[in-house]
């Protein structure tokens, strides 16, 4: 098998395109920076018990594992930050009231989410914790709107979900309770044939249930899908809490245009627990931002905590938008003599990019285009167009 | 055991350092590519196999393994990204003449390096293909030291070596030809009772080689160990060549200050095959860079190019920096009226750090100071020192 080869669903980031998405970081962190979020960095690799504490199977799933030469235990390579960050939050940081982290690294998945997608992404987010209020949901939902909208993204929209409903709907009937995985996944793809087999097939499962399960799937649209809601499903607490969620965000953010998915259950890592959103955009197959809220991570690190959040893929944000333009660059010649190093040493001060020819040598740029030349003029040097 | 409990030798990154970090990350990507090295970003895992290529056995005993999912074949976790970025220009770039790359990733090793390392570091580099001439190593020893320079690093200094020394006694006598890694480890250390002892254990080894070894720990000072080291080493023709190569850039940087160590034998990984270097600063232990040549790699890809290059550890380099300055930030009450939208959106656009207070909540920052704070004036709103 041939040495530059590389596994299926991993890539190489070529010149421009690097380039761009490190423009990208750097403007979605001095973003959040400017929002008051600290950065923070976890490492790439823990024990496997700490990267899954508080989530669903999914994870564990997506998690490649490794041994520890060290203390012989199995680590994983991170498949997520945001639960190391709950971590950094809950112990590490320990602090009272409110404390708002961004982070942007590598992360893997051992299986691609889908075929169109990679198995390394480059994962940044921000991340809220310590309020379990609207106004922190209204914070987060706005930063990651704002996020899309610094990288160029026309026409993004907004998807709100809760995990609450289904959730209310799985504890009130016992008929559901070993197949509430199964549900989630029949759900997410809206699939009703494949909810009236699963319907069928619990003997004792109730007539309100089954009209709820088969519902759902339809009740996505604009804010009236709540209205709807409160006729077609149950009146069971759980669902009234997690509808009146809804209806405080799209009250306390009247300028955004929202789209409600009531069969959307979150990331798909099962830790959600109150809102929860995504951005959709064309040009992306799939949700380019996911978010929302998680109150139940903290506690497995030994201190409950409110907390709400996003996260996005830089690398799949990139790949959507149009060819990165090119830098401009100066070609100089190779030379060692003061007033060619000074002249040199000046122009790349000045932030310009100035590529010099070594001897012999051809060379061709994929980053930058050279439009002008570093040429003598008598005991100096000048800069002229090519 | 504890969820929140880290592996030995991984680390989680808080606010001040991280952010300093991501600076540093900027300056030095900003630095090469003002002298116009291309940015590529390689994926975190490969096959081993690729991983390996080109390289001797330590960099397979630091790579952390695990199965593939997809392929079932073995995958490493690059525990370094110079030979990815070799893989890069020799197939991938295939360009004629020069490519100039430049990288910033996590690199991950599987035992630490010593009882003061991590295991993970953040390796960013500058690797520069197709040139042979000393030219290419005077541009990249010239951008390793304004790398350490632009980070604020004082009293840096260079130390230079090349592997060919050392390669050719091995070579000139059979004797040694088993022991050359036993050999690298024990010059490495410039441990001399252990030279004596290994000569001592080798049967036929020639008086001339047993000379040369027991020289080598003491040949390193100035520029003239290179006399010193041409009187006490035999006159093999590989000797003559990488003492000629050392001399030649001595003289084409006259203004630097350099180390001469013949006994150092390159970044232990193995793969240089002529003048490399390390530089050193007061707070750290060890080599902040390290860099060199490394024509031999690109044929394991299928295309034989030269190559010189250096990298650094990030993360090490600000460890031994005096702690990062903080923020100022402004504090803001939290509300939705346009006003204070307005206010707030303007000062962060303008680069401002507003970190709005949520209702009924306290905060703590580590990244920023809180100095002023947006207040109500009449209509509008302004900043005022706390």
């Amino acid at each position: 098998m041939s040495n530059w080869l590389l596994p299926e669903h991993l890539a190489d980031i070529l010149p421009a395109e690097a380039r761009r998405i490190e423009e990208l970081r750097r403007a979605l962190l001095d973003l959040y920076r400017t929002y008051g979020f600290e950065l923070v960095a976890p490492p790439l690799v823990e024990y496997l018990d700490s990267l899954l504490t508080g989530n669903g199977g999914d994870l564990g799933l997506r998690t490649c594992k490794l041994v520890d030469q060290l203390s012989g235990r199995t680590l994983g390579v991170r498949p997520d930050m945001t639960p190391q960050v709950a971590r950094i939050d809950a112990h590490l940081l320990n602090r009272e009231g409110v404390t708002r982290l961004c982070y942007c690294g590598s992360v893997l998945h051992a299986r691609p989410a889908d075929l169109l997608s990679d198995r390394e992404l480059l994962q940044i987010g921000a991340e809220l914790f310590g309020h379990a209020g609207v106004e922190a949901d209204i914070e987060i939902i706005q930063l990651a709107f704002e996020s899309v909208r610094r990288a160029g993204v026309e026409g993004a929209r907004l998807d709100l979900s809760h995990p609450g409903v289904v959730h209310a709907i799985v504890q009130a009937d016992e008929a559901l309770a070993e197949s509430a995985e199964e549900l989630s996944v029949l759900l997410s793809n809206k699939d009703v044939p494949g909810l009236s087999e699963l319907a069928a097939r619990l003997p004792g499962l109730r007539p309100d249930s089954r009209k709820a399960l088969l519902a759902l799937p339809s009740l996505y649209g604009g804010p009236e899908v709540l209205q709807r809601a409160r006729r077609e499903l149950p009146g069971l607490p759980g669902i009234e809490a997690a509808l009146g969620g809804l209806e405080s965000l799209l009250c306390a953010l009247p300028d955004h245009e929202f789209g409600i998915d009531l069969a959307d259950v979150g990331s798909g890592y099962g830790y959600h627990s109150g809102v929860v959103f995504s951005i959709y955009a064309e040009g992306w197959h799939d949700a380019l931002v996911k978010g929302g809220r998680y109150d139940g991570m903290g506690k497995s690190f030994g201190r409950a905590r409110p907390a709400t959040g996003f996260s996005l893929d830089l690398r799949k944000l990139s790949s959507g938008l149009p060819p990165p333009p090119l830098a401009r660059a100066i070609r100089a010649p190779w030379g060692t003599e003061a007033s060619l190093v000074r002249a040199l040493q000046a122009l790349r001060q000045a932030g310009e990019i100035v590529v010099q020819t070594l001897p012999g040598q051809a060379q061709r740029l994929d980053e930058f285009t050279v439009d002008r030349e570093l040429v003598p003029d008598g005991d100096t040097w000048k800069v002229r167009a090519i």
